[in-house]
């Protein structure tokens, strides 16, 4: 079983990721981290934070000359910022003062995080329900990925909505999906789509205003029969919903067609089934690689709504906690749209699920017995699909 | 910690639920979880088999003199049809010739189902990725809504689309859309939108085609702080994802806005908070009732879309997993669209991830204990809410 | 990932177990799990409701033409007393006059759950406290010690004290211990010990007193490497402990020499490691079969202390809940002693922990894979074993 | 729900825990931690290493202000050795030869490890499945200890027994016990038995050999009610002999009178029920305070017994696993009896445990909403025990 817990605060000195079962044997460096920590941070409109935080892994536990070892694995990053904060984050007891923060920021966890924990101090619940901690969870999902990659499994994203702009729904391969992403600075495919998103940006940040939109995230490679239909919190689609809509600011998700499945008759829904002389074939993937809850074999497809960043440069009404005197919430910041990094978040969080589910089916604590399972699964496979 | 298991195969003798953990002195009597299953069987759209189940509830373990005792309960609900059934799902080995079933349907779990379990007759798939096992899951929802009724928290589900035909989005009051969706043959709170659907049902119908849609799943009455934003997998609407995708054709799942949200700008989609002398308010509802994974206050609003029902009265392309030999899957039915009944479990699913939420927030092992701790905080609610 | 719920009351109409997890493709009928309820029954001193019960399995799904096919595994035992309980056991409001259970027996749970769960009618406890859950138990124990049987292992258990007798700590072999145990009236392979442990209860008896006694439980063929070191709630010895205390009155267990290592220096308590050519050896099973919470490959050795039943044919002193006068608690009956029972239920959940972890350690979803993966880690072993 | 994961090999940079689930407000300072981490890390028996080790806690996030804030507690120890083994535990690979370790050692997880993992390097192995892990788990021990205070729920240990010298079992009261031992170089209670034990561990280290023992640890304070008898997983009983068991060495544990129960007959084993005008009593506690799975208010008694440390200055025979060749596995050390220290970690995984299990049954999110839940409880309990 394949598990991890998070820490750490936005300001705090640093976040914290412990993840467990992982099997030994996996070939893991730091570069491999910080490339995924990286993609999370560039992406057209972001504001100046990125810069500061610049994120790098430290690798604590679990990882010896270059190869996991079974043992649980403590992924560390440093906050850049700390210094500045130490006073404010304390996390001893200070004399004096201490400024208290209670104006909570409208579609921000503030409010209903400071009821829930009796906190009077706003700060206490930002500094965790922050989008920072899915640092974390994109240094959990790189270990995620690198155990994918060693069965031939890539877990790819590209945004297809900024706002009211999306990309044409088009016929591009899932190697030229990935390949042009990477090269945009929006982790957009089509360059077209891209020029309107960027404007879009433009004019956002202009008025003041901010955006959200669309990712989608496929998996190739995955085998038939992750997950399972035999009991409902197993199933595999439910696991990534669960996955994803825990990423802060995601407000939906769809698994193929979505619901576009929902407005269209069946006969357009349902993928047919053939067969090459080889293997099964679906002649479509509408279905989005799961059916009754079961990867079938095909690319899974999901994707993912985001709220604009909800902290504006225009004002939005709000009460202060303690005085309950209104005052109006704003910030100048250039932040404006995050979606790109959703996407890479949502990679990452895709490719622990799959991980998962495949920790699950073929068991093993090393890498070779993991492979020999899974070796010994497709052979059975292949035997169950030839004429 | 509220938990569960269901067992049960669609023509096996019956369907079976443990639910697990409780709290004592809750009044529960069969009619609270008949009146559920009814709700669930009804429904413009569905063929003949509904009749046959007529399902009821067997309560076995439990409850005693009308009330929980705190120790499991269990349900059991009979398949009425079992008597036919009894050869071809025999627990025991039968001599002689078995027939079996070979042919994958498109649309279902029998061929990614089948790969998995290495099972050449595809039944011992589908008898349990049948939809069927949904009436477990209502039976163990409509315990859930005994226990939110408690609270005075209510679950109602409307539908808000069938194939092309949306309703309008108006301005019903929770109260409104629950009675009218009740009063209506299709759980549909709009009339002039009801009668176009049922059109179209009876035009797919007409056409062997099938037809899905969009339910809406609102909560009143919940307390704000259900829910964490202190760590990923405790986001109460990452669990309510979890659990509406798992209902059998389900293929999105939107909270509040959803993906309407990545279309609009930050100022359109973020609630201002306002105080109105007495408590916190909310101007808008666009969050859906749940901010950072933390519920607020306000009304929880799900959106979940299903895919039409896969066997349709128009071929459609398989091939036969023993001979490798295409054929073409059809069915005379009137089974056309399930969305009502989908909205009823959801409602079911919904009702047990609320409540389950809050025996983790208060605690408590029976209903007197569980009430004064939620009281208790009420009263702090109110406390820091007010001037 | 295996796991079970159980529900059912002592007087109620029936237990059910559901087992969720086990693999398609085991062979498994009603006989497998009648034996073990019948092992359950026997035993030398228990009373009369044991030939009351005669449990039989219902098993109500999962299974189809004798083989288990993926889903979940319902277990169902009537309780043939019903008919006589079902007024005071009725799970609907009754009118008029309830008698009500007022007085707590010492050494039960009926004080502490009564106020746990806020009852005072102290029915509403004993009824699930009762022992009578274990049949439940020993019902899923059934079918996991099928699937071990698969895997060539293999759990028995025999009596070694019965109060103040215990056997000789012989030199019996596993399979001596398991046939002589099998063929005692009080599963204990001693059979000098056992004419002075029946005496014994033979008196105690006579005096209205009840023995309790201490079990040993063995698991043959268990491959090494289950549970981890990695992690502590991973450990393999740590689970049979919580499985074992988990049983009624049980309020001891060790593994291998248990509380005697504590006693002894450290070069009477190690095993050695030796190598026969072949494959590793040790020349002495001290540790039990698990050393740093993982199982070694040599045979699983644990101990289950149970004290005696607690309700006496001599008096013990109580208060009534009501009134709080006190009286006294005694009952004329024929159980003295459930010793041999206990180790039947001690095979049952270190069967249920060890299959556990045998599906987590080597996944697969049909026996067949399991049975591969399997395969492919002894012969791992065994290359890493041999010269 | 409280939980925790821990990493950190025993040469490795740091040990690390992340505590979830802990509510906001609870006063929390480095030297409480600081404090268990010393009690842990003394008792005559001890060699070197213990000096080195001096550990010291830093809290990385979760707590603010000298409070808790409602997020996950990041606790980190540094390994004070680690620069003298940076290279032998680099993360990265190195380049030339890396020296490779063997051998394994009898009585500890190497071999079994090796053979799981597939390590040829057994230091793999050994660094983890050190007992160093347990400083990880006395700190979270810790804060769950703070926790329990502010319900002046206390937990202590003391050692009763080392090798062939035991306690005689006398009258102290909690409170006694608790103070002898913390000014007990062996952490022993009884001066006289203390002396014996010295004399006992001088000699074993004059053999080369070394001495296990046993720890009793209790809880005082407990309410009534925690845990359950509804469900087996759920009894407080089996959760503590999981928690236990899991420390590395202990192979076996009691609840009150333990084994010692099996022996006696009923009369002289269940406690009798009275009542002293305002509340039940208890006229004696051999449960251990717990009936069925579940606290009755008196004193949690638990018996931990250990194994002599398997590392002797006298040799034990081995294997080497790469060449099959015979050795002689032995050490110069001074390290004869860590039994005092385990008791010490017992304390930490019972604290936690009962910590674990008053957040279940209490809820709440803050100190404040917990307590006041506490509270309204016990009234409720005086009000159902009082005439």
């Amino acid at each position: 079983m394949l598990r991890y817990l998070t820490a750490g605060e936005s300001h705090g000195q640093n976040l914290t990721a412990i993840l467990e079962g992982i099997p030994s044997g996996l070939g893991l460096t730091r570069e491999d981290i910080d490339n995924e920590l990286k993609r999370r941070q560039v992406g057209y409109g972001r504001g100046g934070r990125m810069k500061i935080e610049s994120d790098r892994i430290e690798i604590l536990s679990g990882v010896r000359f270059g190869k996991t070892i079974g043992s649980p694995v403590t992924l560390l990053i440093r906050n850049r910022d700390w210094e500045n904060w130490r006073e404010r984050m304390s996390v001893e007891q200070v004399s004096g003062e201490r400024p208290s923060e209670t104006r909570p920021r409208p579609g921000h966890a503030d409010l209903a995080g400071a009821v829930k924990y009796h906190h009077t101090d706003i700060r206490n619940v930002l500094e965790r329900a922050s989008a920072r901690e899915t640092a974390a969870r994109v240094a959990v999902g790189a270990v995620a990925k690198k155990l994918l990659k060693e069965f031939r499994i890539d877990v790819i994203s590209h945004v297809v909505r900024i706002g009211s702009i999306a990309v044409e729904s088009g016929n591009l391969s899932f190697a030229d999906i990935g390949e042009q992403a990477e090269g945009s600075p929006l982790r957009c495919a089509d360059r077209e789509a891209e020029a309107r998103m960027i404007a879009a940006i433009d004019s956002a940040l202009a008025q003041g205003d901010t955006l959200g939109g669309v990712c989608e995230i496929r998996v190739r490679g995955c085998p038939p029969g992750l997950g399972s239909y035999a009991h409902w919190d197993r199933k595999l689609d439910a696991r990534l919903a669960f996955a994803l809509v825990s990423i802060p600011a995601v407000k939906g998700v769809e698994i193929g067609l979505g619901f576009e499945a929902a407005s269209l008759p069946g006969s357009q829904v349902h993928d047919e089934i053939g067969h090459n002389g080889e293997t099964f074939t679906r002649l479509t993937n509408r279905a989005g690689g799961i059916e009754g809850g079961v990867s079938n074999g095909e690319d899974i497809v999901t994707s993912v709504a985001m709220k604009p960043i909800p902290t504006l440069g225009r004002p939005l009404r709000s009460v202060d906690v303690r005085t309950k005197d209104p005052f109006e919430a704003h910030k100048e910041r250039a932040d404006v749209c995050a979606v790109p990094a959703m996407g890479v978040i949502g990679e990452a969080v895709v490719a622990f699920e799959i991980a998962g589910a495949l920790c699950e089916k073929f068991g093993g604590d090393s890498m070779n017995e993991m492979k020999r399972n899974f070796d010994g699964y497709m052979k059975q496979v292949r035997e169950f699909s030839s004429s």
